[in-house]
């Protein structure tokens, strides 16, 4: 079960003016279930994606940086589940490209004013029929009070629906932020079989919006790991559709950090909301590691410690093996550390200095903190002043029996 | 269960004069367990050893490194189970210390003749008083013939006692070869909670024994994995105990290769019984990528499958899911792969070239071979003419629950 995560109430997320939902039962793998879901709109609107690094990156990826990089106009989204489309060579992308000729028809914009998203299984192909098929009924049930439906149509082994918004003033205007995302396992740095929508009807100028979104995916999304496996088909895409009245934000204006920082606020609940729904999670993991000499080897501990199926198998079980994270800070990859010269902390508890356990730990302690489900790991490197915080989970039998089950 | 792998007639395992072995049951951590191994030398004896890269290695590797470098002849070996006297800083290596002068007051050699080794919980104080207590015992029973005993007594988590030996002839003269190793999980490049010992009663000098244990490693436990791991006490150590009568081999004989090879095929046996007993193993794996433009890249790839959850979990359930390796492929690192141009085959049948699924290929052919046992994944790079293979193993259900549980 997700640690403590419920998916939200419909009313708590708030329609962003200038888009509008809409959802369709498809069939695209599985009968009776949301797996197509189309995003409207407003004429005027920006948007701005960063996608996965895998080389193998799957055919709609390929087609939302190429229909990105048009500068057309970007006026809906398409996502479906159930197959992701990837591993499928030349015929994949045609079959992408159809699903966006197809919607593009239906609204009276041009395909390459459609992105396409496709998760699920990869190496299959893309039934585009039915999604083809299922475009009139998502059309037909278009709104924008639909986010929770719309956080529901783009799960797959998700057990809890995941969205967020916030509001806040700008100009004396009202601006609301709503996304929704989807994933929970193969999540890692570079992110991974995620998926995330966040929307804002706030003016922002294409680049201020660009700028955003790095800012935003390393300060969440690249932040998660589940498993550590970066998938074919992640995506965040940022959208600012120009309702709220504002003056248009850009890099210099001095909204500009209020917007962006409302938008990561949402981005890191959202990524969060991955890693509690973590496949077969029971224990939501933060990792800090502080005193580093740059960020990059702060992510290399963070990251050995956050990999690990020693130390997320120890955390399943609750006991405070702490050796196999001294392990990991070992392994890590910093070949000048001193390891006297750090400090491990389980939550506030200081559990191993000097090179060794702390003299003033008791295991009790260790025990004690480990039973929470929320837990602080806390690593003191001691050599600079770069921090980095990244949130995994730990791994339990589940995870083993919802990836050896997946496909059947 | 072990895939493939039944613990070793006690009579194949051969006896290497000038070797002798004896095993005590010590209650290092449990009851009734051998749990201390005295390997005893002949005098003049060349050692050499490899270690763990883990920054926290464990104070019995400190010492190794210190001992092998006063080069005094190393005389005896001391193995605990039970506890690994890993992240213990000083007290840790005094504790060590005065393990190996026990054990040099009772043979009448130096405390630095004797190299120590612990395996087992880390983060906790070697009972010394209790291996201590131990070696009288040991000393007793050692013999030539103690090989099985040996691997019997170093075993932690180990399912199934690990040895293997040769014979050669160098010179008109018999040489044996026999080894022993422990380790099944935390297994990974540069090794992991591994110990490993082979022997050879072969007249080696000591600069070629430096080079064939580079060269043996390279092949043999720097090529398997379990969970991607790295402990802090692992090693491998060399013995050549200059008794067999042949002209001692330097790195330019005529022989070196012979020796060199014959031990290096005695360390692939061993590293891979280690993989067979990995932690809930059911499936052994065979990765070998081809046609890189250097070992580094191929490695890259080879532990990108082997260390992939979610491929693991796939073998394990054999699924053919194939489209998991190629996204594994796809993050391994390679900034320029062409993923249009390579190959994936699962024995040997060709799963997915130019990017996408194969066209010859049908699922029947993935299923049957994944209900084997034993499972090559092969990876055609088109790059360049390097190579590597890998061993590892599936993730089961029992991976978690042997490590959820180790402590209790």
């Amino acid at each position: 079960m997700p640690v403590k995560l419920n998916a939200p109430e419909a009313a708590s997320l708030l329609p962003v003016r200038g888009v509008k939902l809409g959802f369709a039962k498809a069939h695209v793998r599985k009968p009776d279930r949301k797996d197509v879901l189309v995003m409207m709109l407003a004429e005027g609107s920006r948007v701005a994606g960063v996608f996965t690094k895998n080389r193998f990156c799957a055919a709609p990826v390929v087609l939302c940086k190429e229909y990105l990089a048009a500068k057309k106009g970007i006026r809906a989204l398409l996502v479906n589940t159930g197959c992701a489309n990837a591993g499928t060579g030349e015929d994949g992308l045609n079959r992408a490209r159809q699903s966006c000729e197809a919607l593009g028809n239906l609204m009276n914009i041009n395909a390459n004013q459609v992105l396409p998203f496709s998760t699920g299984v990869i190496l299959e192909s893309l039934p585009v029929d039915k999604v083809i098929a299922g475009l009139p009924a998502a059309i037909e049930n278009l709104k924008e009070d639909n986010w929770l439906n719309a956080a529901e149509a783009i799960m797959t082994t998700d057990i809890v629906a995941k969205g967020a918004s916030r509001q806040i003033q700008l100009d004396g205007k009202i601006v609301t932020i709503t996304g929704i995302s989807k994933g929970s396992g193969m999540i890692h740095p570079n992110m991974a079989t995620m998926l995330g929508y966040i929307s804002t009807d706030a003016a922002v100028s294409q680049n201020a919006l660009e700028s955003i979104i790095q800012y935003v995916v390393n300060k969440s999304f690249n932040c998660i790991t589940v498993d550590g496996d970066t998938s074919t088909n992640d995506s965040l895409i940022l959208m600012a559709t120009n309702q709220a009245g504002n003056v248009e934000i850009s890099e210099n204006s001095y909204n500009f950090a209020a917007i962006r920082d409302a938008l990561t606020e949402v981005a890191i609940e959202l990524a969060q909301a991955i890693v509690r729904d973590g496949e077969g999670a029971t224990k939501f993991m933060t990792v800090t590691v502080e005193g580093g000499k740059n960020e990059a080897e702060c992510r290399k501990v963070a990251y050995a410690i956050a990999h690990s199926p020693l130390i997320k198998t120890a955390f399943f079980a609750s006991d405070p093996n702490l050796g196999r994270i001294l392990a990991a800070i070992g392994y890590a990859g910093i070949d000048d550390l001193d390891v006297d010269n750090l400090q491990l902390y389980l939550g506030d508890v200081l559990v191993a200095e000097k090179g060794g356990r702390a003299a003033s730990y008791l295991e009790e302690q260790g025990a004690a903190i480990m039973k929470e489900s929320d837990i602080l790991v806390r690593v003191v490197l001691n050599r600079g002043n770069e921090n980095i915080t990244i949130w995994t989970c730990d791994f339990s039998y589940d995870y083993v029996k919802i990836n050896a089950d997946y496909r059947s």
